[in-house]
Formats: structure tokens, C-alpha cells, sequence
């Protein structure tokens, strides 16, 4: 692959990108610049964990007014539990790049991810920031995608297109997460981009729905960082003609984004520390999809399952006790059903019937082996 | 220990035991009878679980009118997802120990713990009946707490005595906890006895209240089983005047339950398959005792935290991600403090200060090792 060829981010129309090594970390690349070439709509999801490190505070700020053109991310320093400082380097940081790139320092959004509780070495991202933007390029996509990982096994991108009455419409993507090693957060980043014409609304109806059904499906560590955040940009220069409304254009982007998305999240689960399974874990007949969420997600953060598929054990009772677990009086032993698949294949199917409603979800998650203990425990 | 000495559940005045192999497990004892000569009142705590197996929902029935005079429990099967003959086994077997007693069957308390799914084997117990029965002493408190234990590797037996105007009152026990190797569940039954003279009122706001604080305070796997009990039977034998409301005595009575409580709860912690470490946390100045307890538990059935733990790493990170998950607005990094005992040593103390209340709750967990994923994970 050569640095010219466009991938993951930049895959999309007017999408650049560039990475570099700053100095955060001690040798591997720790700073991502990723943007747009014309102003652009955008829409983020921030973690539900009431602890919201300093970046995410100044990007909810600067996305507001929904729009947003350039995504600075460092790796190696979460800015997370840095006092009034965390946000003023942040602050900064934004500040940084949108006079290097000639916009509003609105119009720039800041994540980072790595170590929590050590200022942000600021004065590296500030040295830096010429040669970042000089660098940015269509085929540094790739260069983005590893500046932005922490102790990932492997880059995570994805892209996907489709066509709406003759026009190429990209979205494209590329993701850090979810493993935690100390005193690192188990940060979920994603950045997403297309060219598709879009309004501000639906791109945010689209990007919460896609984030439920695949970055939020998805637990490995059974806690939310402080840090998780996904956000789409979304240029136009697709030259569709914009859609503003539900129907069928939507749906179709919807798709796209959905399977971006869930591609990603899929190679987080499949990233997690020692993880040497997939497994999907679907609630049906439940009250309500909340409700079955709720179930799938008590299963897949059970230890006793996830060791039990770590030792390929069909083990249902442990399913069953995470059920149960949750007091709803309605489930009993006499309308829970529970089905496997294989527990000696890779990927294992976890399907549980509740009996007492319609709602579906389905939610992933990896096991826990001894390499996970290893990685998380044993590490000094 | 020769088998006359009391011990466990029959050191307070007037309780007798026994416990024998009746071939529900392979080798190891497994059907166990805990007695007061004389009727008693009755308090117990069951599982939260909305999923409860057969002997829970038989033993419910029994106790209703707060008096209980014999306990029969068998290790092996837990009678649970066993369908109908499941309620009808539970229902003979407190038959078969109510005609050997000559008591009423609603006077008979069943436990069961061990496989679920498997038909309970009623015949072995019914051959056995008249030999456990015959076989009931003083000195058999030993041989009934071990004949409850599935794969605990120590038996849990303790006692504590108290004078209440000249009289000496005793409070014992004998439990199993709380493991759970597949498909077993990990279930956590104790059996407590008291001579003290108390009404069943203040047997059971006592009986409540030391799970609360005890039982209900520890996690080793973060589910609750379709089996957790926890029973006590007061004969009143002690002589004492009767306990009938809130004072001196009640207050004497109650630290002393507590404490039996409490030491049967630590053994099942330091119990939990592969524990290195014991785990203390302590969540001060929260708005509740239960948001205290609930942030506790949160942080104890980490997974992060408990391979931390294992790892001699005292990563504040990760407490504070669990800490974060719960999602309490008013819980943010401005007003958090956490602290920690050195993790090097065997008991580890996490202190977590969330400064927006006054309350105090304290739960207590074990480390998660190697050998946690092996027993749970590789058994087969």
C-alpha cells in the first residue's frame, strides 16, 4: 500500500489525513490530524460515564452548532484527570490547528487516548502541529489509523459505498479500543467521514442509531472510559441531492453507516486484550429492546460466561444466573430458554428467549482467557 | 476433633446435626440435617434473582409462619430448571425429614446445591433419610458443614457467645459460598442457630439486616444464584428474657449475628476459586447507603480492578472508569477522591470518596487470577 492510495477516513471525497510520532509516546506515532477539505455537517456520541476527561468538554462545545472540519486526536495521553490545565491544552489544541488550517477553532474537534492523571505534554502537540498539517494527504488514512492507537493489536479501518440516484456515495472510518492497560482507559474512539449531502438532523439521527447498534453493543471490560467518543463528518461533495428527511435515501446511508460501524466495533471486540473468541448474544422476546440490551449485556459482562466460552463450555446455567441476576420478576425458570452454538468454534451464538414480549437486541462480546489476566494483572 | 465437640451450627444449646453420602456426588458427603430438639422461630434472606430454584420456593412456603425446626440440605444437585418434579421432590423430602422428626413438614426448611438441570435423585435422599436421622448428635455440626460444600476448598463454620443479664447466648453457623464451577451455580447457603430467646419479629429485622451487611456485601462473580439462602433458627433454650423490641439486648444480640455473618461471609471471599487477595472498598460521602453500596459493587465486580488487584497494581484508573459507568451526574472528576492500601499485601483497601453526601458502605470481593479462568474456563 502506498501513501497515495485513500483508505478507511479518507476514502470518502475531500477527505485528508496525516500522522506522525510527537514525542507522547515513546516511539510510535501519537498524533492524528484528520479533515475535511470544505466546511462540513458533523454529529458525535460521548460516553455515558458521568467522568468526561477535558477533550470531550471542549468537542461537545465546538459541535453544537453541528458543524465541524478537522479532528485532532493524540494517542499515549488520555488528558483525562489533569485539573484546570486538561482543559486549556485542549482548549489550545483546537486552537492550534485551526489557525494552521485557516478555520474557527470551533470548527476543530479534540480527542485523546492513553494514560489518565499525567498533564498533557502540550508543548509536543504544539511543535508538531506545522508538519502535521503540511503532511495531510488522501492516502494518509492509514498514517491517521495507527497514530491513533494505544494498545491495539491492530489498525481498524472500514468504508463502505453505495449509489443514490447515480451518485457514489463513501463513508468511511477508522477506530481505536476498546483494551485497557493500566493506568491506560479503555478508550473507544471512532472517526467516521462521507461525502454523502446530508443535514445536520439526519446525520445526527443516523450516527446515535448506528452508535446503539454497534459501538454501544459491544463490551469487553463491562466499564465506560471517560474518553469514548465517535464522530462523522459529513462534506457533500457526493453531489447528491441532500437528504433532509427519513425515506429511502436515508435508509440506504443508514445501511452504509450501520455496517461501517458494526465493522468496527467488531474488530474492537476482536482487538480485546487475549480475546480468542466472538461472541454474539442475542435476547429475543423481550419487553421492550431496552430490556433486552440490559439482558444481553449482563450476560456478556458475566466473567463466568466469558470464561466458560474461553473453555469452549456450553454452559447455561451461567447464562441463566445473569439473567436472573437482574431481578425481573417476569423472567422465570419456566419461560427462559436458552440456545448455543458450537462453543469450540471461533465465533459463538449465545440466543436467550424471554418469553414475555416482542423486542430484540443483539450485543458482542470477546472471552477471557489467561492472556487477558495477563496483560490487565501481571503487567510490572 | 472428636465428634462429640459442638461446633458451627450445633454450639448453641439444643441443636444437633449430621451429614453423610447418600450418592448424589461420586465420593464426598453430600446430604447434611441441621436440627433444633426443641421448635423454633425461623428467619431467612433468599436469593434476588427472579429465578428461583424449586426447594427456595417450597422453603418459603415453610417458613411463612416464622417457625422452622429442621433443616434438610443436599449437595450435588441444586433441584433447579428441573420442571415440575423438581417443586414435587423439594415437597417430599421435607415430608420424608417431617415423619422421621415426627414434626410437621411445614416445620422442615430444604436446600439443595450443586448441577442444575439434572433431575434431583429423591430416592438416594429417601434411602438415606432414617440413617441421618439416627445418626444426629452434637458433635455432628462438622459433618453437616461439610456434607453442604460443593467446590469450596475449606469448610465455613463459626460461632460467637455473648452474656445477656447471666445468661450466655450463642449464635453459630456452617455455609458453603460461593464458587461456581459448571455447571454448578455459584451458590452461597447458610445455616444459622441461635439459642437466644427472641421473637421472630426481631429474628428476622436481625436476620435482614446482618445479610445486608455480610452476605449481601460480598462478590466473588457479580451473579446471584437461583439457590442463595441464608436461614437461622432461634430455640430460645439460652433462658434469657425474650428480645421483643429494639434495645441493649437486641443490640447485644445483633453485633453478635453480624459477626458470624460476617466471618461465614470472608471465608466464602477467601474461598472464591483462585482468590489471591481479599479486597475491601469502601465508598464514603455518597448521597445514600444504597448508591454507596451500588458504586461499591460496581468497582468489586470489575474486572479490571480485580486483575489489578492480582497484579499488585493499584490503578486508580480503574476504579474511577467503574465509578464512571454507573452514569451519577453529580459523580465527576472535580469531586472524586480514591486512595489505596499498598496492593502488595493480601488485603487490599480501596477508599472512594464521592463528596456529594454523607453515606458510608462497605462490600468486600477477591482478586482475579490465573487460576480463577482454569477452574472457571479450562475444566474440561
Amino acid at each position: 500500500m502506498t501513501s497515495t492510495t485513500p483508505s478507511g477516513f479518507t476514502k470518502p471525497k475531500g477527505f485528508k489525513a496525516n500522522g506522525l510520532w510527537c514525542g507522547i509516546k515513546k516511539s510510535r506515532p501519537d498524533l492524528a490530524l484528520m479533515i475535511s477539505e470544505v466546511p462540513a455537517v458533523a454529529a458525535a456520541v460521548f460516553t455515558k460515564s458521568s467522568i468526561k476527561a477535558a477533550p470531550l468538554i471542549v468537542s461537545q462545545k465546538h459541535i453544537r452548532n453541528g458543524s465541524i472540519q478537522a479532528i485532532i486526536t493524540n494517542s499515549g495521553n488520555a488528558n483525562c484527570f489533569t485539573g484546570r490545565f486538561g482543559r486549556i491544552y485542549a482548549e489550545k489544541t483546537t486552537e492550534l490547528i485551526g489557525n494552521l488550517l485557516n478555520i474557527s477553532k470551533n470548527d476543530v474537534f479534540v480527542l485523546s487516548t492513553g494514560i489518565i492523571g499525567k498533564p498533557l505534554p502540550y508543548s509536543k502537540i504544539e511543535n508538531s502541529g506545522k508538519k502535521l498539517v503540511n503532511g495531510l494527504s488522501k492516502g494518509g488514512g492509514r498514517k491517521a489509523a495507527k497514530a491513533i492507537l494505544t494498545t491495539d493489536l491492530a489498525l481498524k479501518e472500514s468504508s463502505s459505498s453505495f449509489n443514490l440516484n447515480g451518485h457514489k456515495i463513501t463513508i468511511g472510518g477508522c477506530a481505536k479500543g476498546s483494551g485497557m492497560v493500566a493506568p491506560n482507559m479503555a478508550t473507544m474512539l471512532a472517526h467516521l467521514s462521507t461525502d454523502c449531502n446530508i443535514s445536520s438532523k439526519m446525520l445526527k439521527i443516523a450516527m446515535k442509531k448506528a452508535s446503539e447498534h454497534s459501538f454501544n453493543c459491544i463490551t469487553v471490560d463491562g466499564c465506560m472510559s471517560t474518553n469514548d467518543t465517535a464522530v462523522i463528518l459529513a462534506n457533500g461533495l457526493a453531489g447528491n441531492p441532500k437528504i433532509t428527511k427519513p425515506g429511502p435515501a436515508f435508509d440506504k446511508f443508514y445501511s452504509a453507516l450501520e455496517k461501517v460501524c458494526f465493522d468496527l466495533a467488531k474488530m474492537m471486540v476482536l482487538d480485546g486484550e487475549g480475546a480468542t473468541k466472538f461472541i454474539e448474544i442475542t435476547v429475543n422476546k423481550a419487553k421492550s429492546v431496552k430490556q433486552a440490551k440490559d439482558i444481553g449485556l449482563m450476560i456478556a459482562n458475566s466473567v463466568l460466561v466469558k470464561t466458560a466460552a474461553f473453555g469452549s463450555n456450553p454452559n447455561w446455567g451461567r447464562v441463566a444466573a445473569a439473567v436472573g441476576s437482574l431481578g425481573i420478576a417476569s423472567i422465570t425458570e419456566e419461560n427462559l430458554k436458552i440456545k448455543f452454538s458450537s462453543f469450540k468454534k471461533k465465533n459463538i451464538k449465545i440466543d436467550v428467549q424471554l418469553n414475555i414480549g416482542q423486542a430484540t437486541s443483539t450485543v458482542f462480546t470477546s472471552d477471557l482467557s489467561y492472556e487477558y489476566v495477563r496483560i490487565n494483572g501481571a503487567y510490572n
